[in-house]
């Protein structure tokens, strides 16, 4: 059927020969029309393909008790970690959560935002991809009373709320106990620098060679996604570098894929090399040597941005809230005294 | 608002002073409304605190360009590869896909349906929970029109297609693998004996027993949701046995927590007990000793199923299929040669 002669509620009266404001109040569900007219009207709509489309009316007024979470990617433990702390909050409060991946792609994000409002979630909860620079894509849900929380990768919008960890006193700490431990040559694997998490994560870096007295070399910093294949590819640019002999990387995944390279080339970790990566990734701890990491309290995230979130949706406080939460260093063999 | 006063669509035309069949067709999105005057209804309808509730009008005829995806949990590396292969295949054909989690909860995978259904999903892809034993709660869904797929727990369901890899199979080989490295008195981690995938792993296990003239004992069949802790709980159940030789464990997760717990009690792998898991999580081949385990083609199981929906959906296929991929025994150190 073409846009130009959509089925209106008219047509379904006129075919069933009664008021069109009765075939209104059916499809509004409406307790002034029986069950057994509804059904019918119902019916109808169906045959003749009546189409309701779903405009943009304000979420406030029509209530889904639905979260919708937007990830970069389930696969990551720490993501997963963060999930289930929200959905433990949301099911004592009696919401549903839907899960959108957006893998890291800005594109994506934009249309799973789009289907989560067609969808009318009362909120998002959204950890923003690495190549998200800018916030407009959210305006519409905003603008239509819906709230929304940001996890994990901090942002400034509005008056959403943010939690996060402090990732540049995560970094610090990381550099400087590379620092204590002996190296001198310390390569940072860093993520895209339009995040202000990755921006974060570098500076700390930055900040504690320059506390110790080391030079900070942008060469140093090799930036990337992040996944297996990038430290592969990083590893294999450390050994023609020649004098590295420490590595902290913003994730573990790409600190352990560099692992397992260096290794092959006969590299010994943290003899040769020391490492150190950022997560707490269930393998850091069973590779071998095992991996020392930061570790977040992900599912404790989950949780506070799933309550701050409620909060907002039920009006328990209108209040923007920016929180950073304290992160440990765990301190493995894979950066244990070299000297 | 009370329900019983309901705004209708003639309520906003009075207060705007003009017709109701012209208020319809904007709510309706009609392009013989202008966007000025679609603005000014809506604005009034949102004033007025219009409702537009979401009836029970048939799925097909309004597509949402949208899958609904329900999944145990998808913080295991299994489902999180399925969901990789589902988005790759709904995203070429035009679908956003959402993801919801039933934690193996009946109740919350019935609440997760209908969640689905109100969002009016196009198809919904599902691994049942491993308390599900009927698929009553499916059945309203199909009704309207949807379309339904399982994968990786087979089902067996009206004209629902199923996708799921040869579980019997897959155990007999594991087991006649033990066997032939000497094993003579192996336990058996079961999952929920009310699913059909569980059931076949044990039955290939008791077949693989029975072809080489073992006994098959029922008490070393230990049956578990298969988590980190009943692997660590039936591990020490296993050290009380006394005699047992080899594990054959339904999942990665429960062989790896049970491992650990028998090397810590000095118990030697694979000479003491060998041990094969089942899904080759990354973790499987990182331990000490890397795990025996089974491979799935997981990442293609998803993109199998999404194929399978869509084609559905877009009525390329009315026919019902059930496939079933095979699988590979991935031999590492924790079941090679005892004697």
């Amino acid at each position: 059927m073409k846009n130009g002669d959509q089925v209106t509620i008219h047509d379904i009266a006129r075919a069933l020969n009664i008021d069109s404001s009765t075939v209104s109040r059916a499809l509004n569900n409406s307790p002034r029309v029986s069950s057994k007219t509804k059904r019918k009207i119902l019916d109808k709509a169906n045959e003749l393909g009546y189409q309701r489309n779903i405009l943009a009316s304000n979420l406030r007024t029509n209530k889904t008790n639905t979260i919708g979470v937007i990830v970069p990617r389930i696969s990551r433990n720490f993501f997963s970690s963060v999930i289930s702390g929200i959905e433990e909050t949301a099911q004592k409060a009696g919401y549903n959560v839907i899960i959108c991946q957006s893998f890291e792609d800005f594109e994506r994000e934009r249309q799973l935002v789009e289907t989560l409002l067609s969808n009318r979630v009362d909120g998002i909860l959204i950890s923003i991809s690495m190549q998200t620079d800018t916030y407009e894509h959210l305006r519409p849900y905003l603008k239509l009373g819906g709230s929304i929380v940001f996890y994990d990768r901090p942002c400034n919008f509005e008056n959403c709320s943010s939690i996060s960890v402090d990732d540049y006193k995560a970094s610090f700490i990381a550099t400087e106990h590379l620092i204590q431990n002996g190296c001198r040559n310390i390569v940072h694997f860093s993520g895209p620098q339009i995040n202000d998490l990755y921006k974060n994560r570098k500076q700390g870096y930055i900040d504690a060679l320059l506390k110790h007295g080391l030079e900070f070399k942008e060469a140093y910093c090799l930036e990337s996604k992040l996944s297996e294949n990038d430290g592969v590819h990083f590893a294999k640019k450390i050994l023609e570098m020649g004098n590295v002999d420490g590595i902290y990387s913003s994730n573990d995944t790409a600190a352990i894929a560099a692992i397992q390279y260096l290794k092959s080339q006969g590299i010994s970790i943290p003899k040769d090399i020391a490492v150190v990566g950022f997560n707490n990734d269930p393998i850091s701890s069973v590779i071998e040597p095992a991996l020392t990491t930061i570790n977040q309290p992900d599912f404790e995230m989950g949780k506070m941005a799933s309550t701050l979130l409620i909060d907002k949706i039920e009006k328990k406080t209108t209040e923007k809230e920016l929180k950073v939460l304290d992160i440990e260093l765990i301190v493995r063999n894979s950066s244990k005294f070299k000297s």
